[in-house]
């Protein structure tokens, strides 16, 4: 089988993982790395000397060779990248947020399809062993019907000036949430915070209403005195906890909910169930890895996209809608 | 100086401790039990053989050296006894929430007023060491500019089914918040949530905005497989958590912030501040104890009351704001 | 069936109790309540009116119809009240430790055997849930062969005058112990410690060996700034850590160990197991309600001690020799 | 000033490190490196143009202009290599343990007298800001008199194969005990452990005896289902804990202890002491920057070993006594 031929754009801060990560795929050539500043390319074209590398971005999408680009660069230049990438006929992964509208995003998903080729969206989470054994067990109905999704990641920094800590921290846990329901079926967004330093909003909150009465609340900040990164998810038949801090011991599931004791002569008497938990061993794998070697197999046709151009575009959509809520003070429905 | 008399209404889960805790008060003498129940009048009149215990709320009442009444019955009786012990020109001490409805408050408010006597409302956290020292920091300005806070007090169960979990559990965070903010200066209120077994909502979030961008939030739940009570308090000086699921390491002071970094030519450039955490030692002290004594002390005119009638009224009409703005789904003005 | 006639002797700290939950036991009466002290006589007299109380054992011990006696006084006193209980005929429930010294311990158990009645010794940690759950797993070989066993019992105070810590606490990890593993299979005896503020001391280490290279270690203190009761139970197949503070969640079964690697040419290439962790529910059950029980089938023939009086003695010869190997400054044999 | 040329023997698993950090020190020259193994010697004169690379550490110990040579290879070859670089005139900087024998240590300390040059001993510990921060207060008499030392540093492996836990493990230990008491105050060495795998214990005990009473407890182990890193020291005056696994959290000073109340008649009435509890803020440094800068400092004669060669010498001492107590099976005078 050919190996696949990829390129990196942006070696920033996080290209050099997509770097590292496609480099020790098999079945795959590191062909291209692109970055603005002349110093990088220098320093990891000794690192990497089988690369070409290269200022030039449109030496790099010119290669006919070349099947499949990773956009890593700052968010406003996702879209003008990923659509020359994508009409020059390559598979693209572009990094979270999407784009900066959604309108952009939906321009990319209908390109991508029109081309014929994959479109991936780096919600790096999505990959982890720990969401993907929420995501598991909730394609075994481990969970039953889900009452609430309650998030928080919050800490002391790092304020944002271009963007709120929606777009930087909830992000995450809207991946998250992905990964057990169904954000086309979230009917209304509301969000609500305040800036006390800078411009945007540095203390946030979103709760999400669905369909079916599921809610989804995550609260993300840059002003806690604590660091903290848990998700409590509630189903009717288990519940979890998930603390992205913990170690090893991430994931705790819990027998525990409540019944109708039928015994009891009132409509409703609750009888609370309080069983066993589980903390169930997760394998130690980078989830860059796993992600890496994901959009080599959607290429090849042999995987479907985890975090696809649409579902990229339904992130940036209801954070957009969190922006509208913000500014007009209540909730949005989302017409989806 | 003449003892003062106190008499108990309501001898079920939390007037017991009443009558333990004013037994045992220098300069007050336990005159009077009451409860409807029988049972519970034989039993207390054994295990207090100097106090009069009545089924009758009227005996009570009517007994002319009776100076001072601890209502301690369900909610919707709050009220009418209130009143008529108001009217029998007795000194009041009820349980939170104060009345069902913020008219009733208001009502019993203006009668203490003319009546001449103290109405006080028995929010308990108000009398712990914990919160007890978060006022003091607070009074002090150790916190400078508020920010936000941030609370939740989740659990499984017990799902009531004649109120919702904001009226059951988030009005001990209001409490909380009380001792830092005046609860007149809340502009806006906001309540979400879901009722996935009973008629009132389980899960539910209650935010809170004042008038000078400070805001709050207070996560409560009865759906929940952990047992959590935290606070978060941010200001721009100091930040705390008080955790009161610690046996005794409550409260942490953080010396943690963010500044303006003027060496930088950035309009804002923040500075991350991160030093010592301070664990104060609280001090042993029951807060029902401390409660009574100042019950005591109001009555003989040596201290003001620490949650008044006013006070009360305003915690009540905050959870009944809460019930219209679950009901509108949108954020409701408060119109103080 | 006729109800057991039970009495209690000692009614201070731990007696009350003892009360209270044979007072609730079925197919007992609680006949008799002794102690010294007069007013603790006139005051449980008034709170169980169908017993009687007296401040003289013998009027107790000489009631034909009491079929069993429970001694709850300081232990200086155990020796010589069992031995007249026994000696009355009565069946025997004895505190912890059973007597001061070994040889008194053994004059009991030949006393019971000779008398045929029970003698057991509340051990209270044998009937938690935690513990029992423990036994369970142990008796369902669930650890495989035992490595080592390792507890922590320190916290700040209360300093013991007339006893060593070794006596006071790790006593109580001795009991644990012996729900995995027989004492009678300790080999030796090692005790190391100090004694900074009294004569005895109050920081102290307690190492067991055992015959199949099982090894115990205890260590319990009166001078931590920090409350720890955490057990680690190491066996070859699977760890549990027990830690008492927790509120529910107190035992956790680790699939972890160490296995030899096979595919490996060295003679020991050891492979690291790290599975899934279990945090069994546990029965909310009142100890003493279940030892009460337990007493009171075991005097009906129905069950057999938990902890008999050899049992109990075994603890009090550990103890013994840990003095003798403070005194001796070395490890010393049980000739068990 | 002319800079102080630096070269490092053994490229494995620590030396890189110290190769980053010395190439990144002021007023040094990273001159040499060497490893058997040509594989590293060839990457890392890639990564290091500026610097000589060898297999042949005679090349390096020939150069005249070197002035100091930190080792960094397996423990059997420190004796050899430290003897011949200081024969050589070289500084000389060890990894732990300095030999494995004592005999070779003193041979080498006596070396480094005769030859006028600094051998220090790579103990990372003492450079850490959190053994920093207690060897500060410790300097500063915050805990007063020392009452006991008790450390924990257990974990699921990696079994070694040459050496016991104790030499593995409990040597970090011990480092962080030097920060506090001197270790030639020690007098008796009592070493307590089992192996089930290997060879060697696995799971061990180290308890010390200091002239004063003071006393210290280690324990060690690979065979534990939790990673636990967590030391107590207790002072009359204050008491501390250290939790290495904290992010940043991790030292706690107690205002804890007990002290005689006088106003009771009895000859020794303890009061517990329970006050604030303050979790310094800890600077974020890197321990190897420091030490390396620390060694170049002790080179220009700026400052004095934090870790000497006799430090060294005490360290390997210990645990050579400990092995002969494992023998032995009792306790051995250290004849200090």
């Amino acid at each position: 089988m050919k190996p696949v031929s990829v390129g990196i754009v942006g070696l920033g801060y996080w290209g050099p993982n997509w770097l590292r990560n496609f480099a020790a795929q098999e079945g795959c050539t590191l062909a291209w790395g692109c970055d603005l500043n002349v110093e990088r390319v220098t320093k990891f074209s000794r690192q990497y000397p089988a690369t070409r590398f290269t200022k030039n971005v449109t030496d790099m999408f010119g290669d006919k060779s070349l099947d499949a680009v990773v956009i890593a660069t700052p968010t406003s230049s996702h879209f003008p990248l990923a659509k020359a990438a994508l009409e020059a006929g390559k598979h693209v992964l572009v990094e979270k947020p999407m784009t900066g509208t959604s309108k952009e995003a939906e321009e990319l998903v209908a390109l991508a399809k029109k081309q014929g080729k994959q479109l991936l969206v780096d919600h790096t989470f999505a990959y982890t062993p720990a969401v993907q054994a929420i995501a598991t067990m909730s394609h075994e109905k481990k969970f039953g019907d889900l009452l609430y999704f309650d998030s928080a990641r919050i800490n002391l920094g790092l304020i944002q000036k271009d963007t709120n800590v929606l777009w930087d921290l909830a992000i995450h846990d809207l991946t998250i949430l992905a990964a057990i329901a169904d954000l086309a079926d979230v009917t209304e967004v509301l969000a609500i915070g305040s800036a006390h330093y800078g411009t945007h909003i540095e203390d946030g909150h979103l709760h999400l209403s669905f369909k079916n009465g599921f809610a989804a609340h995550i609260h993300a900040s840059w002003l806690s005195p604590v660091k903290i990164r848990k998700t409590v998810i509630a189903g009717r038949k288990a519940m979890i906890t998930y603390d992205d801090l913990e170690p090893s011991e991430k994931i705790r599931l819990y027998d525990k909910g409540i019944e109708h004791d039928t015994s009891k002569p009132d409509p409703f008497f609750p009888k609370y169930r309080s069983g066993d938990v589980l903390i169930p061993a997760l394998p130690m794998k980078e989830a860059l890895a796993t992600e890496a070697k994901h959009f080599l197999e959607c290429i090849r046709g042999k995987e479907k996209p985890i975090v696809s151009g649409e579902d990229g575009l339904k992130m940036v959509r209801i954070l957009e809608l969190a922006n509208e809520s913000l500014e007009q003070k209540k909730a949005v429905k989302t017409g989806f």
